[in-house]
């Protein structure tokens, strides 16, 4: 590739800039960003790239062009690159819901240009050009959208790209990449950031510090709340449908667990906790995770 | 201290031999367990501890006693131990849940004997006495119950015996405490059981093996998910009331988060997550989790 142009360029967006450059699968890197203090930290990193202030600029002569914003910025970006766009450049995205941007996508983007959408699973609860690496990508996941109209050149060219960054692939269409992430990811973010309020609100209701003692589990899940708040929003409001049909399954199972404990139905419980247990092998064992105790954790 | 018993040698028992032993705090340390495979493990481990095969052999002449077995074996034990305990020896347990323990204790256990309640807030989702460690219990809190009966020479006696392990302590009544963990460690737990199994029930429906890209989220809670369940079970059991009332505030908050789903909330989803996101940094600096983005995973 001559030119790749990234378009956001926070945790993931910087990652991909580090991976590209570390492959050199592109000769120039050129990034927009709207933040301020970003595009700061991004000049003090001294990444490989050539920050653009106008969008023109990065998209004219692009071979491939990366979303790495909020999707809720899709639509406004869309309808500024639509004048400079040729049907040659690949354009994808990184966003976590597919159906309602191949929507915006559809309804937005102009006529005769093709955007194949992929999906990396990786990230972090952090965010911040200064916290992506060059590896964020190796032995991840990355679904690539194939829906009716997918051009399959450019399928093959992304497989290809994501696979040299080093990403696993798998291809899928948007209904079913919506449905798996919904409980494999939006759920449990959601479920944490609920937990943690409900820890605060039963603080304030005791009137007691009990943060403080988080140790026994509340700690894992406040890593996962601390997640940026944007992009979580974003997700929740794109895949509401799928994520509600989630919330449903998650409340009725809590009602049977708490029947469960409230009439010490032992067999019921135990039965249960040992299913819920074998999945972590499983994911160990699909190298989903490390294989050692507290995640490795020193303290 | 001559002579300390511990009873139960999993993955707390053993931890306390390896620290007790490590800060040379007994002469002897005695250990009784039921379980076959974890008395092949201790000695093939080559843990310095003598195994008593009757309770006994182990009680007579203790200064400290330990029970360190679920909570569902202390009626039997306290009725085994009866016959042989002294005024002078001190009795305490590292149960997680305190008030029902403390009603056991109370019923059982033989007139004019104290047992002094602690909890140290360590552990892990492995079990066994192969991944116990001396440091176990360093930097953690411990949590000493007083209540009005409680002897207090035994109560200084602890907070000096978990300090010489390496705990911070912390005295409350079991009120508090069964309050105050049921919302930092048994809601939780209880949380990420029922979300693998809800994870689970939709991959089913779905026909889909989604556990495969557990990546984004549910692989930390699987985390929790696999600790041991015979633990577990007595701690929902035993705290099941707390539990209740925290499951109740967590559904009404889901609910909360659903409804602004649904009718896209901006503002008060954004406050929601922000509130929630501020919690980890909380958490860090109270040294209740390491300061490192995905807790230092590397992969």
């Amino acid at each position: 590739m001559k030119k790749v142009f990234i378009i956001g360029c926070g945790l993931l967006g910087s990652s991909l800039v580090r991976g590209i450059s570390k492959k050199k699968l592109a000769k120039k890197i050129f990034i927009y960003e709207k933040s301020k203090l970003n595009i700061t930290k991004i000049k003090s990193l001294r990444l490989p790239v050539t920050i653009v202030k106008s969008l023109k600029d990065g998209v004219a002569n692009s071979d491939l062009i990366i979303f790495c914003t909020p999707m809720s910025e899709y639509k406004r970006l869309i309808l500024k690159i639509n004048n400079f766009v040729s049907p040659k450049t690949i354009i994808t995205d990184i966003g976590s819901v597919k159906i309602k941007s191949s929507k915006i996508i559809k309804k937005f983007l102009k006529k005769g240009i093709d955007w194949t959408q992929s999906h990396p699973i990786a990230g972090s609860e952090v965010s911040g050009p200064e916290h992506g690496k060059d590896n964020m990508f190796v032995d991840k996941w990355c679904v690539l959208i194939k829906d009716q109209k997918t051009n399959l050149k450019h399928l093959r060219f992304l497989n290809s790209f994501w696979r040299k960054v080093g990403s696993k692939i798998v291809i899928m269409n948007s209904e079913k990449h919506d449905q798996i992430f919904s409980i494999t990811s939006h759920l449990p973010h959601l479920i944490a950031y609920n937990l943690v309020k409900s820890a605060k609100d039963y603080e304030k209701k005791i009137k007691f510090d009990l943060i403080k003692y988080s140790a026994g589990g509340l700690r894992d899940f406040s890593r996962i709340a601390a997640s940026n708040e944007i992009m979580w929003r974003d997700i929740f409001f794109d895949n509401s449908q799928n994520i509600s049909k989630a919330i449903d399954i998650f409340v009725k199972n809590l009602r049977d667990f708490k029947k469960d404990i409230r009439l010490k139905k032992n067999k019921s419980m135990i039965s249960k906790l040992t299913k819920a247990k074998k999945v972590r092998s499983q994911i160990i064992k699909l190298k989903q995770d490390i294989n050692k105790p507290d995640f490795g954790r020193s303290n």
